[in-house]
């Protein structure tokens, strides 16, 4: 590979449906003149008032100097406290339960326009971009519904556990919320991602941001029984019961195959919690299928009823729906592991780099087979790594947050993240994928994603010509 | 000790301004109507569309016909699917930021009412009770507010750092938000708890449930720099700089010292993320110290500014307040230290066990000198312990969630915890921690807490006549 083969590559017109050049300038823009910059320009004055604060006679004077320059106030001499630091705020529990800040009003799931033809067939993505950490906070958890949300009543809602014929569950039984919650249960932080998440990346789209591009993403700690205790109480003949489905109690019936083996190992929970407390109602409520490193079609939402067999189902969303487009028309059925993964978060697509300096380079790494082992990233395309520090606590088959140390010296780059799982599997590059899948494919695409930093400090999503 | 002394013990009366035994018995009314008991009603009613399902024909039937059963409609053979099961559900990003369910709307942080003269200087609590693993949402964090809470304008906020002389600090510095997010960041779970956590029950006070009993404690994923990296870049003189004033923008000024040497060990952190978002405005948006393993008060909300200094502060807030009555009529000072402590969440106070068998007693434990290394958990108050698992992952200076699996006869039973850390450090009987402390103070009360199930499955806030 010659170093012009990490060219950013050409991109294709992104569809009337997603964001067009003149949306994506408007992307930059917001960026460019939004809060980054005007609390730039705001601390150039603001040097004046710690040189006032730190020479004048009272050395040990109050920040609220410096926190209430008005910069459009013209003396900086004149400093007065600001409303918060003389006024009575708010009283406690003035919200039984809180919200963010209205200055984050803008940090939102957002739907992609036109994805699909309804809103309740839809989805909405994360913004990773503006999270920190591993967990994603239950207001911005992703969305993907099939036929709409619904707010169930807990009181009515029941689980039946069946076998697809008497023999294979001696003691089929159905379910109450409360008896669930009676039982014992286990909290596990996880991530969730959708088979489809970077699914328009297959045919080098241009979606403009990491919410975009990887929003169908997640990570939470759940709480549930194991699927396991629950089958044992039932008297599952786990010789003949080698498969499950699960059913969702919404109107699009989704079903999917869940093999024992994964309820064999302790993994997967029938879950009521979601980051401490119940679930949402757009996650599932009152109850979901945990089921971790697979991909979040699987975690059948509204859980109504799983039926122990001896064979797969072979359901819609296996066979029609979620299969993989490969070269020569055939096509993968019934994958549902998510391989390992990872992405810069920041710098990502749509943020801009207001100066030349230093950076942490921030992104999220993750594993359907495991632990995180390593991740490496690179500001060439490829052509140089350094390995990222991994962010504790590193969790099986949950997120796990990298960084590292970046002076940016004002050129192009090409920011890349590979993330290698315990089991050595190493995150391919489009080329490495696209040589064993085609580019056809909707789901399952875990590539290295590579984002193009300006001259100008804007950053946008490309693919390497040769990769 | 005979056994006669681990009788419940006699309860002063509880103060006008908390919940008297009207109150109380309202909170029972509510546990033994509310959702639980309907549920266990209408499972006795869902038994026979078991039946159903399972002796028909159609074996496979799905389990909307027991999840759609009306127990007011009298004939179980005509089944109707319910309407979240025929209709159209709501659209993707109804809520760019989403909410707990409707029929979650019990679950809210509490202020106590009269526990303080305005609700802009009091506390709302955690339900403590509702909560699974260990992630607090960030919805229902306790507070605790000095002079109410702001939401403060993030592009205004400036942190300052300075030393008490010139040579203490060579460069000092304020800084935007936007700068300290540009520097090295860690993201960790911690626990936070007010000093005056369980305070109440230093007096034997009937305080009803654990929302209050032990309600001002929290635990979150906060993302920031470590103090450490900012004081380096500022050229901090650790030689003689041994002691940090941290400096809050509202009000009340809240002011408190910290060791340096807790900076150093890099624990401190100048946070700015909390559970994957921005700080809540309650919580102290946009910018909050975090002193991991000490007191909340310490943990200065709306920071805008550190000193570093030669000796302790003596400000108000650790002389005045937030000091232990010993017995003598003498105090300690500048404790800040939350010792290693646990509470059992179900059953707990406020909560009725509306049948005999099965559960799962759970609960939190924590310690501010690292790790929780074991707990144990008593039903009959303190005679006989048993080890219970702990969940993990168990990380240093957080809630740590452990369980254990209980079968109640439907005798009274005495339910406790007690918990050691990684230093050996055990959790002291009330017994213990009176020998040494008295019974005057308000902070600091990490004894352990009895929960009393009653006979009628009523549980109840006791301490043993003997401890």
């Amino acid at each position: 590979m010659s170093p012009d083969d990490r060219r950013p590559g050409r991109l294709r017109k992104a569809p009337e449906n997603f964001i067009d050049a003149a949306g994506m300038r408007a992307v930059f823009d917001e960026a460019r003149h939004g809060r980054r910059d005007f609390i730039r320009r705001a601390f150039a004055a603001t040097g004046a008032a710690l040189t006032a604060a730190t020479t004048a006679p009272a050395a040990r004077a109050s920040a609220a100097s410096a926190a209430s320059v008005d910069n459009d106030a013209g003396d900086p001499n004149i400093l007065e406290l600001p409303e918060h630091s003389r006024g009575l705020g708010q009283p406690v529990a003035t919200d039984g339960y809180g919200k963010p800040s209205k200055y984050e009003a803008n940090v939102q799931r957002r739907q992609s326009p036109g994805l699909t033809q309804t809103r309740q067939a839809s989805v909405s993505f994360a913004p990773l971009q503006s999270l920190f950490g591993i967990v994603t906070p239950s207001g911005l958890h992703f969305e993907r519904h099939h036929q709409g949300w619904w707010d169930i009543d807990p009181a009515k809602h029941r689980l039946m556990v069946n076998g697809s014929d008497a023999a294979i569950v001696k003691t089929p039984t159905v379910y109450t919320l409360d008896e669930l919650m009676r039982m014992p249960s286990v909290s596990r932080f996880h991530f969730i991602e959708c088979g489809a998440n970077t699914g328009m990346e297959w045919g080098n789209v241009a979606v403009p941001t990491c919410q975009y591009t990887h929003g169908m993403l997640s990570c939470s700690e759940f709480t549930g029984v194991p699927l396991k205790v629950l089958f044992e109480r039932c008297g599952v003949d786990y010789k003949r019961g080698r498969y499950v489905l699960a059913e969702g109690a919404d109107g699009s019936s989704m079903t999917r195959t869940i093999p024992m083996a994964l309820v064999e190992s302790g993994a997967v929970l029938v879950a009521y919690g979601q980051n401490g407390e119940m679930l949402r109602p757009e996650n599932g409520y009152p109850l979901r299928l945990v089921v971790p490193g697979v991909q979040g079609v699987s975690w059948v939402k509204y859980l109504r009823r799983l039926e122990v067999g001896d064979m797969p189902y072979a359901t819609k969303d296996e066979t029609l729906h979620y299969v993989d487009l490969m070269p020569g028309g055939r096509h993968r059925q019934y994958t549902s592991l998510q391989e390992c993964k990872s992405v810069v978060t920041t710098p990502s697509g749509g943020q801009v780099l207001l100066d030349r300096g230093y950076y942490s380079i921030s992104g999220l790494a993750w594993s359907g087979r495991g632990k995180v082992a390593r991740v490496d990233v690179s500001t060439d395309g490829g052509r140089n790594w350094r390995r990222a520090a991994l962010q504790g606590p590193v969790l099986d088959r949950a997120l796990t947050r990298f960084s590292l140390d970046w002076v940016w010296d004002g050129k192009p780059a090409l920011v890349q993240s590979r993330a290698v799982d315990e089991t050595g599997y190493v995150q391919p590059t489009y080329a490495q994928l696209r040589a064993v899948r085609g580019s056809r494919s909707i789901y399952h695409n875990n590539a290295i994603q590579t984002w193009w930093v300006q001259e100008s400090g804007e950053v946008r999503n490309v693919q390497l010509a040769a990769s």
